[in-house]
């Protein structure tokens, strides 16, 4: 019998290789594969990866494996509780599970256990979702990484805060993971990794249960194709709805159809500069592309409205740290009193930054942000959607930063959907197409994120 | 030398006696007093009143004196971090505390540590105040209570959810205590206890680290008086703001001066009927001495607004209960998993009446609740606030239940600021006036009640 090892390399499959889910579901109902099968494909390659990217800090084999026998019960009967029905996920280990610990990747929660399930996590159970482990996240979500490796290149970072879920989705190991972004912990790891990554609307997806609290924070999606992420966003919703009091994602029960843009802005946002020249070669040729096939493209050349919104992005990473500084100054002080000496040097550098703001101050950051946003959203009238680079270039090779999030701040600050496309490559890594659509209009980023990914395809 | 009991009878003290530490404080500057005397007399009631009321589930009196004596030499050279500096405080226990467990009121909690503060516990910390336990809640500050009584007579309810904190504000022990509403949970406890009761405006006080994360929950204050309640609220929005992302309670640093307002509205919500003649009485001779001080009275009968309100209110209980029904349904499937049978029946008899509702249903309620909302912001242009019962009679015999909460619920669907006013009494227990202002005016309905509370304190 080969190993693993040998099979992986006779089906070529040495090279990270996303699974969707759905796209094998079409085969469940007719008997033909079952979820326990895909499962099992999963547990060979997390055997295969693990050691190599380091991307769970939890697993619970014997428990996906029943998920997946009462999974595949189902299908065999008809009766699947969700097109997502036995999908294996993997969840960050900032958000809550009821059957395994929260680490939130610092020493101070070492086998701590919240003792029950998020929001977003009860509902993909309900959904019948497969909770294969927890995935590696930086030190509570911020800059300081925890050793997962990329699996396209095992001395690069895989990117932050969200590492472990997107390495793990870019493995094939799950189909989709849950992340969250605050600064760039969705879109830039998805970007690094190569897999698709969707940082919804701010409190589009209930985050109750999540260590991400902050006022732009988001809970993301990583997955292997648009429709399994949608339909993640979607059970979830549907299920536990918004952060509460707020309707939640809107949008159709299976991914938005494919819908061909008219306008699309090229955003050149904060830390443009540091682009590298291939990356900025391949966002060229993505234009180009898009030229050709019709679309209208504007920039801020040709308009005002986009140059309006880039000279007020310049700021967008200053202004998103300093409101998160003081909306987790508290915890860090918490943290701080129960044991510096387990805080990252990353954290302990930046507290005294936020010790002395003001709630006068802050107030007039929340007052800043929202004229951003209002900047924003009137390009609404000009174009339909933005693009720009997801990240300056591939994953940085080192693992003691998690790399440059400065591209993905602009849609966290602005509270707005991103999804990062894997459609691009730069010297062998990866590199994520970047499209921001418009507040509470996710579903409209998706079905132009549809048809750009049909448009552009072929060029990887 | 005499016993507590003893010292207790000779000064008159064997009822319950609010403790007001602002006004203490004036003698800390002096020196004629001291925050550790004060907090001696507070252990001195703890001991007395605990055995009988059953307030506290933790309680750290070590701690707290150690505490106590930084605050003293604080004061002692003329630097007290606030002028809450040396106040003895109680938390619900729902509020996370990094020193002691979180428990939630129920088995499935018990020993619970979240191994960090609250917001709000990390904000009193830094303004000085001194955590001296963990007040008893009713089982996730729902509907079934844990045995504490009412100070006034051990055979009543408290009320709840916030009943420990209640019971120790109204027996001496604390002289602020932090609760939560989402129905009744601070006004009604407050009322029933014979304390000020304050539930902000929706979103004014950092909720992150309490297990109120519904929409119209809030971070509540019962203390005992309105310079005491104000300034907490204060020290804890100055320091970890409002919700994530919202301004925070607006108003000065010190309690707003008081305001003679020049016109009122008396409401008659739902429940009105249960409400006891004597309470009713009660409510229309302060009426009558308002009116008799100059103050025009609007109702039902002489004001269109008033009576849209009071018809769009009548359901208010019930559209309250499906907003939360949905969004606390994913966390009790969660603990239902866990162990059904460390559920109360209250729990699991409410549970299936929310099980099938959808999103969209969800959604349809959260658009009503904002149209009966703005039914109410419009009642601004003809009143400066509405007045009524904060409970329809003193605290019930029996300990089974924690009252009807029916009169709390108008302010928290509307989401405004509401006050209960310890001004009242029937039958020898303690009736709240409440005072329902708008919606983040909290500082204007704080100056109306102070105005109200010197023209009626006499009559009690």
């Amino acid at each position: 019998m080969p190993t693993l090892q040998e099979k992986l390399i006779m089906t070529e499959q040495t090279k990270p290789a996303l699974r969707s889910y759905l796209a094998a579901a079409a085969d469940f109902a007719s008997g033909q594969q079952t979820p326990r099968q895909f499962l099992e494909r999963s547990l060979e390659l997390l055997d295969y990866w693990e050691p190599q990217i380091g991307a769970f800090v939890t697993t619970d084999v014997p428990a996906a494996r029943a998920a997946a026998e009462r999974s595949t019960e189902r299908w065999r009967a008809g009766k699947p509780l969700s097109p997502i029905d036995g999908m294996p996920v993997g969840i960050k280990d900032i958000i809550e599970t009821v059957d395994m610990p929260t680490q939130m990747g610092s020493p101070l929660f070492a086998g701590w256990r919240s003792e029950k399930d998020a929001a977003s996590v009860r509902a993909l159970r309900d959904a019948g979702a497969i909770i294969l482990g927890k995935t590696v996240t930086t030190e509570f979500a911020a800059s300081e990484p925890r050793g997962t490796r990329n699996p396209w290149h095992p001395a690069h970072t895989p990117g932050g805060s969200s590492s472990g879920s997107a390495a793990a989705v870019a493995a094939g190991v799950v189909s989709a993971a849950l992340g969250t972004q605050v600064i760039g912990s969705t879109v830039r790891p998805a970007s690094f990794c190569g897999c698709v990554g969707f940082k919804p609307s701010v409190n589009a997806l209930n985050r109750e249960g999540s260590h991400d609290y902050q006022s732009q924070s988001c809970t993301g999606i990583l997955g292997a194709a648009l429709d399994d992420v949608w339909q993640v966003a979607h059970e979830i919703v549907a299920r536990v709805g918004g952060d509460a009091g707020t309707p939640g994602l809107q949008g159709p029960d299976t991914v938005p159809p494919a819908q061909k843009p008219r306008r699309l802005a090229v955003l050149e946002t904060g830390g443009w500069d540091s682009a590298s020249v291939g990356a900025k070669q391949q966002l060229s040729e993505c234009v180009m592309r898009l030229k050709s096939a019709g679309i209208e493209i504007h920039a801020r050349g040709n308009d005002d409205k986009v140059a309006a919104l880039e000279t007020d992005l310049v700021h967008a990473a200053e202004l998103s740290h300093r409101c998160n500084g003081w909306e987790t100054r508290w915890f860090f002080r918490s943290m701080r009193d129960r044991d510096a000496g387990s805080l990252s040097r990353n954290v302990m550098d930046r507290m005294p930054k936020y010790e002395d703001m003001s709630l006068a101050e802050h107030r007039a950051d929340l007052t800043e942000r929202a004229r951003v946003r209002a900047v924003h959203a009137a390009l609404a009238a000009n174009c339909d959607a933005c693009i720009t680079l997801a990240a300056p270039g591939g994953a940085p090779e080192g693992l003691a930063s998690t790399g440059n999030p400065e591209f993905a701040v602009p849609a966290s600050l602005l509270g707005v959907p991103a999804l990062s496309l894997p459609l691009l490559e730069v010297g062998g890594m990866p590199l994520g197409l970047q499209l921001i659509g418009y507040f509470d209009r996710d579903a409209d980023a998706f079905a132009i994120a549809s048809w750009i990914t049909s448009a552009l395809m072929p060029a990887r």
